[in-house]
């Protein structure tokens, strides 16, 4: 039984629970695996807090030197997260020969270039399974499981607190701004939301999807990114009575030989399997050929879903250390898998339209002139009935260019007919 | 780069998809894993029948030992089925030293242990991915992805098949005949339909799943299995009104140190994700811990999305190859996860009833009486209307011992009051 000694930086959450794994699963993977993983140290600035893991003595060190300069330690988890410290300790662990396991997908999504060059470098081998999709082993199934196929789209759920948010605003008929008040004194979402609910830490992971699906590191600046901050009830309502739910997605997509990147709220077919991911959960679905279609769930963040993703990852590395084939399969490969990402302005998808127009003969005759007027379809109307001069009138449109969709925008909002500020929503078929 | 000589014996349908995928996707492959997967021989009985693949020439045999006793021959692909030459291919495989992959789950279910005994004595790699779940990575995700994951539960739709005629009675309102026959006439099910609908081949996929998280080899023999030959297009609309979906389930289930192993049909929730999953799709529900719920969905079968696993099992062991490495995680390893399966009597859930009773004063009371006195609670109780003197009775209990709903069962059958056989079927609550 080959013994492979763990050190982890960061005891916070993830990082107990990765231990708290360890300890209570370690005799069954080793009885599964062959290797025996040994929690070697654990290195955090803040040595007193009670984690709720009972370590044995000796273990827990404000010193992460104690890690990164113990020559017994094998693997190094890195949980510390941010872009700045994090970097520097993964790049040293690699510069002593270790391999590395870790959670950061803002560390892989702005350096991944430089990170994987160092991996390689070194001969070591990096494992990230818990940074996009928390437990769901959607890093492995893209690496592997689907290794012989070309992948032609994936569309994921990949934000645990805007989906929480989106659930509960449409269960309870409620407001964004109330849900995001009543979700961070649950602790489901931040102080400072930013991250999750602009979509920005949606786009870290869907840059590593993409990245891993296409073959060529892409950065989540070449990406189109909205959130949901301010989303309105009234549109998860009217989606719903058209048969749709609202849910942030990142779209990946291969289109004319290029990607389509995007990060956005989207309306989603009620009856979609994606449409029936709730809560905090995360899904991701991968079209691929040959395999079709397939769907991963699972719990997209927390202590124990991101610890069984990361140790996961441990016994991987362990296993390749354990029959000397580190770098078996390198942390990434750049591989031909199109040409570049598909300027915004050229993707293309359905659209939501809703605008507070005057209730009057001939404004719906001009509004449809104008989609005309720019190549857009419209595949339905609905105007609801209001008490006011002005009433809110909902369209949805067959696929169409961005482009073509903006130029539409910028002509209705010159129009005195058009109330205010329409607002625009992308629709995306799933089955 | 590696090059990774492979042999396909059985060019039927999945065998030209395997090498469809080889040729048309080589390069990819390759410059995703390093390798390049070279087909080296098709060795099949039939060499005349166009599989709409264009083969290099010379390629196709009906020798098989220009695959077998191929010295330059890396990795033998069985694709042939059943448990008769397919295990004697196998079996010369491994004593010339080649690695296997194989989509034979028959033989996994049946021959497991003298398969995975012949892999370990060569020291070669065997590889199942597409014996379960057809192109969905399940396989790699419990074996690897959940590797420090204690399991749980395992819920799965393993059958396209029965997945495909359960979707097609409830969306046609039709009878299981009907659309039995209409799926043969489609090619969706055999001419003799008996491996499928009455539960044998999802019983085979779920001793491989069961064994793997719990790792015991069990057999088929150990498991209560009812198919859905027959099933009443009215239990499948009461169920529908009653906010549940009937599907032919693999239900794996730790209980009281035990495993509960069954396959039969159940209701499960209509607005749970694995009621959502229709045709010909297959899905696993893994909980296990500390990942939590996790959920797999893909194509079950057919010719492209099982070459897909097949393509990913030959990937990697190919690198297992180029690495030097074979042998890094044994095809299937004895671990302890529990004692044994649970004996059929002693498995508890809730259940479905039917019953055709009288329709005069007291006979709700007596029927109550009987489940009172079995230890059996009920939850509701839904009398249909009918134009005759016996009318249909629709219960639902709380979780209850399989022992004492049969001995309800037997003392309902025996009373004047109760018209036909009763149906039972079970219900389980899945998110």
């Amino acid at each position: 039984m080959k013994q492979v000694k763990i050190g982890i930086i960061g005891f916070g959450t993830v990082g107990a629970g990765v231990a708290d794994c360890l300890l209570k699963n370690g005799a069954l993977i080793a009885a599964r695996t062959g290797i025996e993983p040994v929690l070697a140290g654990i290195a955090d600035l803040d040595v007193t807090t009670d984690r709720g893991v009972k370590l044995p003595p000796g273990l827990l060190t404000a010193d992460v030197g104690r890690i990164l300069d113990n020559p017994e330690i094998d693997i190094v988890v890195e949980l510390v997260g941010g872009t700045t410290v994090a970097k520097d300790f993964i790049l040293r662990a690699f510069r002593a020969g270790k391999t590395v396991v870790t959670a950061n997908k803002a560390l892989l999504a702005k350096c991944g270039a430089e990170v994987f060059a160092a991996a390689e470098k070194s001969g070591a081998d990096l494992g990230y399974e818990a940074s996009v999709g928390g437990g769901i082993p959607i890093i492995k199934a893209l690496r592997e499981g689907l290794a012989g196929d070309r992948i032609r789209s994936l569309v994921g759920i990949l934000n645990g607190t805007c989906n929480y948010i989106l659930t509960r605003m449409e269960n309870e008929s409620a407001s964004f701004d109330d849900i995001l008040q009543a979700a961070q004194a649950a602790g489901y979402a931040e102080a400072n939301p930013a991250l999750d609910i602009d979509g920005f830490d949606t786009a870290h992971k869907a840059a590593i999807l993409a990245s891993l699906a296409f073959g060529e590191w892409f950065r989540p600046e070449q990406m189109a990114v909205e959130g949901i901050r301010g989303l309105a009830l009234q549109d998860i309502q009217y989606a719903a009575a058209l048969g749709y739910r609202i849910k942030l997605l990142a779209v990946i997509k291969e289109a004319e030989g290029k990607v389509q990147l995007r990060v956005h709220p989207a309306l989603i077919p009620t009856r979609s399997l994606l449409g029936h991911v709730s809560g905090v959960f995360n899904a991701i679905f991968v079209r691929g050929e040959p395999v079709g279609d397939t769907l991963y769930y699972g719990r997209g963040a927390g202590r124990d879903a991101t610890a069984s993703a990361v140790v996961a990852d441990i016994i991987d590395a362990g296993l390749n250390l354990a029959h000397g084939c580190r770098g078996r399969l390198p942390a990434f490969r750049p591989h031909t898998g199109c040409a570049g990402v598909l300027p915004a302005s050229e993707c293309r998808s359905r659209y939501y339209l809703r605008l507070q127009v005057s209730d009057r003969p001939g404004v719906l005759a001009l509004i449809a002139g104008v989609f005309g007027d720019s190549n857009i379809s419209i595949a339905s109307v609905t105007q609801k009935e209001a008490d006011s001069a002005v009433v809110p009138l909902v369209i949805l449109t067959h696929e169409a260019r961005e482009a073509d969709m903006q130029k539409a925008l910028a002509d209705l909002r010159g129009r005195p007919e058009v109330a205010e500020k329409p607002i625009l929503l992308r629709i995306e078929d799933l089955p």
